[in-house]
């Protein structure tokens, strides 16, 4: 049979099924899809491709989900660092954001992150901004994966003067963007603490009406908690409950200060959390206890939040932290083992998005969101088990190759839809501006 | 004037004084040391060198200095995770140790160690393990400076029968090493469970008469610290105390479960912390409370701990993850800010090896261990301020050129002192060897 794509690997790691790591494979690719996984052999007998890639120091896997960003924001990494949550917003982020941001800085900032998250393995991110339209644009253009945001906040910005407006502009977007098959458009309200009950219902009846997901930051920091139960007598959550906002088309990000009855309200409805371990401890907003919400049945799924907070948009990073960190939090070296790190940045991030019918795992059916990871280096020998390798030692810049949908976007380390010296002059410029 | 090398960089960060950055300086480097540190422009009419190194998107700075490894135990990278401290020990890397560990597996374990810490920006490791005389030889023929522990364990090894014979090899090595000028011979009691008070005694006296250091493990587990007052009525700490041990020479590794009486004892001796962030994580160990440690005025430097537990020995992630950690364990954002991190793992080292006069940082006189950073990459663009790029979003490929005491070790990401393809074949013979 002719297909378009086979790639033979040392090692292919599905993900689904769980903890199966198959030596020498061939992934078979076909109209942007996963048609079939078998051995390399078979699979010579059996497919004529167009293009055959032999990938013999490598590890196959589905690309990487980035479950929190705020792409644009990669312009500002770094411009204020080692400060807490409210004095970072109020003193630095917010007067910047409303002295620049604005159509270019989002296209520009946009593009720098697809460039870094193709580079680093992530093949989908979940974006919340303003001018979610040029975010939109920028990965289609360079054909990533994405979940666009339609933020909704209760004080005006450059992109909408009112609730009502980014509603009405969220919508009219959701609609533009229907027919491309590489974006979702979940409803995105900020916070607690920005979006007050009023548009909060909309929100509810809206996503029923036109069943799209619900992005929020929810239990962040303790001031946040604290101050909603002053304000409302229930947890951030438990409002979120009683505005039936909590269901399984619900991504709860950050989720620190929980109780027991906050995970069993997440729990008993379905809700999904995406934890961000290194924003967390990075403003010292407080620790998810991941490992007591995945005891509960909880989908939980990985972020790396903004690069202005984290600093980078390294989900290998990421996976490792919330790996590390969750046994020093629950002192169980047993917890969260390399595998489930790997499924709370694949699978599970698909899951939390809505969209595990067609990325999240390189099951035959799904979409060819794969990437490849060369392990011939002296930093990742000896191997002796890829799925650890993966979370315990290896760096991003591993990642040799990237398809999304089939389509190559990283081929040996070069980017092919974004070309590099331009991003480099563009983001030269920010900098310069941003400092001005 | 005539020197051996001029190195221009775009960055200088010397570490001393704190909180500096030049831009557009250069290093002058003769006879092995550093001899000058001036504007670029003027540098070029005051020197003629024999090589001359312009590295125009780089930040050149100290040497980092990797306070506890274990090196030769990067053969069992990867070979047992997800698993508590004596469950790891006693039913995987022991059973191993005591099957495989000699002078061959010492020399390779040791030479990947070093290849890999020299790529990642590393200069200096202050070792841990049996046949030290080995890794102190790998560590000579390739040029990389080394604290090589005289370990003393109660129990019989490969190595030694018992802790006298422990104790009079070491000697005997000591006196063997004094010459080399890149190498340091403290005393390295493995720990306070499996060294007894006799050679911890006879430790003391002869670290005293030979002006020596001491490095050992404390304090790494609730289950060491609860057995140990079980045992001796004591804290390990103050049975270290009583044992005359803690002084400046004194070089305790990981410190979980402090109690404000424990922080006081090393305040007061004068003694060092070595902070090992990812692997008492990665062990459930518990967390040293470095903020309080720092503000307590004891020295706090940092290690990776060995491969088989960390998983790597990478110390731009190890400086991440102690800045990030620090912040949430103390619940302040503004906790071990980037430029702590950045002398945690360069003077601070220098500190507690007792090698501060040599090397830890960019100061005129010292030997030449410095490295360049390449911050032409996407993931650490815009650049805003390099302290803060190097702690925060760095990874230790971006580390392009190291040299000890003036000699080059990496060149343009190349070694120059190892073999990476026999290096790579000697991992694959032990990765057999150890799985079968």
């Amino acid at each position: 049979m002719k297909v378009d794509l086979l790639i033979q690997a040392r090692w292919i790691i599905p993900v689904e099924p769980e903890s199966v790591t198959y030596e020498n494979h061939t992934l078979v690719i076909h109209n942007n899809k996963i048609i079939d996984l078998l051995p390399a052999d078979i699979a010579q007998q059996k497919y004529q491709p167009v293009t055959f890639e032999l990938l013999d120091n490598h590890a196959l896997m589905p690309g990487l989900i980035n479950s929190h960003t705020h792409a644009s924001m990669s312009l500002m990494r770094g411009i204020a660092d080692d400060l807490p949550l409210m004095d970072w917003l109020q003193n630095h982020i917010w007067p910047l954001e409303q002295k620049w941001v604005g159509e270019t800085f989002v296209k520009d900032g946009s593009k720098l992150a697809i460039a870094e998250m193709i580079r680093g393995g992530t093949t989908c991110f979940n974006d919340m901004y303003f001018f979610p339209e040029i975010t939109a644009q920028q990965a289609i253009q360079h054909s990533i994966r994405a979940s666009i945001g339609l933020i909704v906040i209760d004080f005006p910005s450059a992109w909408a003067k009112n609730s009502d407006d980014y509603l009405q502009k969220g919508l009219a977007l959701h609609n533009e963007l229907r027919s491309e098959s590489l974006i979702t458009t979940p409803f995105a309200p900020h916070a607690p603490y920005t979006v007050s009950d009023e548009p909060l219902l909309k929100i509810h009846h809206l996503a029923d009406k036109h069943e799209l997901s619900i992005h929020m930051h929810l239990h962040e920091t303790l001031h946040e908690v604290e101050e909603q139960k002053k304000l409302t007598n229930q947890t951030p959550i438990q409002r979120m409950k009683q505005l039936k906002l909590l269901s399984p088309s619900f991504m709860a990000v950050h989720m620190t200060q929980l109780t027991d009855a906050d995970m069993n309200l997440m729990s008993e409805t379905g809700a999904n959390i995406i934890h961000c371990p290194e924003s967390n401890l990075k403003l010292a907003s407080g620790f998810c206890p991941i490992t007591d919400c995945i005891d509960k049945g909880i989908n939980v799924a990985l972020g790396t939040d903004g690069a202005a907070s984290n600093n980078d948009l390294d989900m290998f990073g990421e996976m490792r932290t919330a790996a590390l960190l969750a046994k020093g939090v629950s002192k169980n070296a047993s917890a969260v083992p390399a595998m489930t790190a790997l499924k709370m940045a694949t699978i599970n991030g698909a899951k939390a998005l809505g969209i595990e019918q067609k990325t999240g795992s390189l099951s035959i059916g799904k979409e060819a969101d794969v990437i490849a990871i060369n392990f011939d280096y002296i930093e990742t020998q000896p191997l002796f088990d890829p799925i650890s390798q993966i979370v315990y030692a290896t760096g991003r810049h591993q990642v040799s190759d990237v398809w999304v949908a089939g389509r190559q976007l990283l081929k040996n380390r070069s980017l092919t839809t974004i070309n590099g010296d331009d991003l480099k002059a563009s983001t030269t410029e920010w900098h310069d501006r941003l400092i001005s």
